[in-house]
């Protein structure tokens, strides 16, 4: 028999996401026998070109999943709740971008350089991690595998577009604003379901989405709390100050860690860099190397540089990385997933 | 006898820093008796307003320095190499702005609100520091004070008014070709003397300074140097990683420290720093109110919020500090070493 091939459907066909997962499908050359394009009744209807079909949009409803093996949601965590269990209940297993159920301990939240295992035991859904937080394990499992990690400290530089295509637009039209002396209007940032809102051009802004009870934004929390799970390394210190940037794309982080081995030098943590995958290794300071975030735009990989060891902890290491957060942020990783439930045979 | 009144003068006089020295020399009522405004060879002969004076900028030349009593040097460390010793030889105290004598043994480093007895051991020379140091050491002194501390680790959101005003057109010009589709001209940033230069418009570059040899950037050695001097602290362990902008003023740090005791609480940390000098707290996390750059701007405080404790070390805690980078950063420091050489009866 020829290579298995799947019935796939994306959710949410017509966004930003969705269309990013639908081009990854096309150019890895995914496995599929049929693509169901399916959105909110408003954008069905929309014709979408996929290889060298045209595909009309559907509103996504139970019976939609019929004979799909695989559903990619990115609608919103509302339409994962709505119809993941009706995509389940039809043999599909669901790829899910929403941050809906990532924490639920029986659903696996998967970035395949890091924890493909943890697919094995899924039970029809699997959540897609938080772009910062993929980018960061992404970096840091190869440190971990080697030497142990006891330790983890992140402040971010987070573009804009992880808040959508209005926010791009927002921080351009702030920019002109400015440059015209005319006063910024601010509508989205930092939080669209906030109340108060800050101009992001020209800004730093210490808050991405709401703030917690306990002081902590829920970006801040989902990155301290996705990292030990998908780490499996619930003992794990972990803490995170999440900020937004004017920058269009491409996420930024500046991570201090500590290493449970003694002894371990900046080469040591370069080397087993160099070989990891998913990682691309930009660091040298003689040529003025390292990662930036307008380098990254449309790359695939997690940038690493500005490796430096601690000046007063000889356990404690400096890294800068970076990655797009579009693309390994939330799109490929999605897409990478099914490509390992197919490898490890569990489809 | 009338309140003293004293000579001064400006090397650097046409400059941005020289400019604002002067300014804030105006707005603070400094008692002047006589203003000398000096600069190179090329700029003498400007005609810059003082009060209801028009002074004629001169050629700085020792003999300049007759009869002044304090000097504020701020042309660059070849030119405070060059003339400081004459100024002092001649009675004067120089406040220089450069980085040239900030680590000499004898020379102390100074930030009024952090470490003003250090005035009192002067030997003619005063360093002013680091921007991006003076805004920390200024709201972690009244930690320091209270509860002691063991870690800082810093990370900069650094403005590119800090790089000069070249800077600051780069930054507006690279913004222009990008939302016209035309390729960004980078010549200045990361650091002007440096062989490789990046756009910063939409990036976040992790180099400010030049590369010393074990990885670290001069930036982030001035920040762990100075604030170790400035606090008195040698033991302390201080950590930098120093990151540029597309900000056009106003530095941004996120600083977790941990603290000496046991026990210390949030509520701990904002009551010390509500009635700290310098500091203003902004610090609802229920109204969304932190600090930001564009806030930050002509304002003469450092200003801190989003105070979390660490959700795993209890000494612990995260902060976000900013300060407008040529205000508490440069100009006013300088100017507050010299109203407090005044106050402690040193001149």
């Amino acid at each position: 028999m020829a290579k298995n091939s799947y019935r796939v459907a994306i959710v949410g066909a017509t966004g930003a996401v969705g269309q990013n997962i639908k081009q990854l499908l096309e150019k890895r050359n995914f496995p599929i026998k049929e693509l169901r394009l399916l959105s909110s009744k408003r954008s069905a209807g929309t014709k979408i070109k996929f290889m060298d079909q045209e595909i009309t949009v559907q509103e996504a409803a139970p019976e939609q999943f019929d004979n799909i093996n695989i559903a990619f949601f990115s609608a919103g965590g509302a339409v994962t709740k709505q119809l993941a269990d009706a995509a389940i209940e039809r043999g599909a297993i669901v790829v899910d971008n929403t941050s809906a159920f990532r924490m639920d301990a029986d659903v696996p939240l998967v970035v395949p350089e890091v924890n493909p295992q943890a697919l094995d035991d899924h039970k029809g859904l699997i959540a897609n991690p938080n772009c910062s937080t993929i980018q960061m394990v992404v970096a840091l499992k190869p440190i971990l595998k080697n030497y142990g990690l006891t330790n983890i400290i992140v402040s971010t530089y987070q573009a804009v577009s992880g808040a959508g295509l209005a926010a791009i637009d927002e921080l351009k039209t702030q920019i002109k604003q400015y440059l015209n002396d005319e006063p910024m209007a601010a509508n989205i940032l930092p939080a669209g379901s906030d109340k108060k809102h800050y101009p992001i051009a020209f800004n730093a802004l210490p808050q991405i989405d709401v703030f917690e009870d306990n002081g902590y934004t829920a970006e801040e929390m989902k990155m301290i709390n996705e990292t030990k799970k998908i780490m499996e390394q619930p003992n794990l210190s972990v803490a995170a100050t999440c900020v937004r940037l004017p920058v269009v794309t491409s996420h930024s982080e500046s991570i201090f860690i500590e290493v449970e081995q003694d002894n371990v030098s900046v080469d040591d943590i370069k080397t087993v860099l160099k070989d990891a995958p998913g990682v691309v290794l930009q660091d040298d300071v003689t040529t003025q190397t390292y990662p930036t975030p307008l380098e990254a735009i449309d790359q695939e990989d997690v940038f690493v540089g500005r490796i430096r060891k601690d000046l007063h902890n000889d356990r404690g290491f400096h890294l800068w990385v970076v990655s797009d957060n579009l693309m390994k942020g939330a799109a490929l990783n999605t897409v990478q997933i099914a490509e390992t439930l197919i490898s490890r045979k569990i489809i």
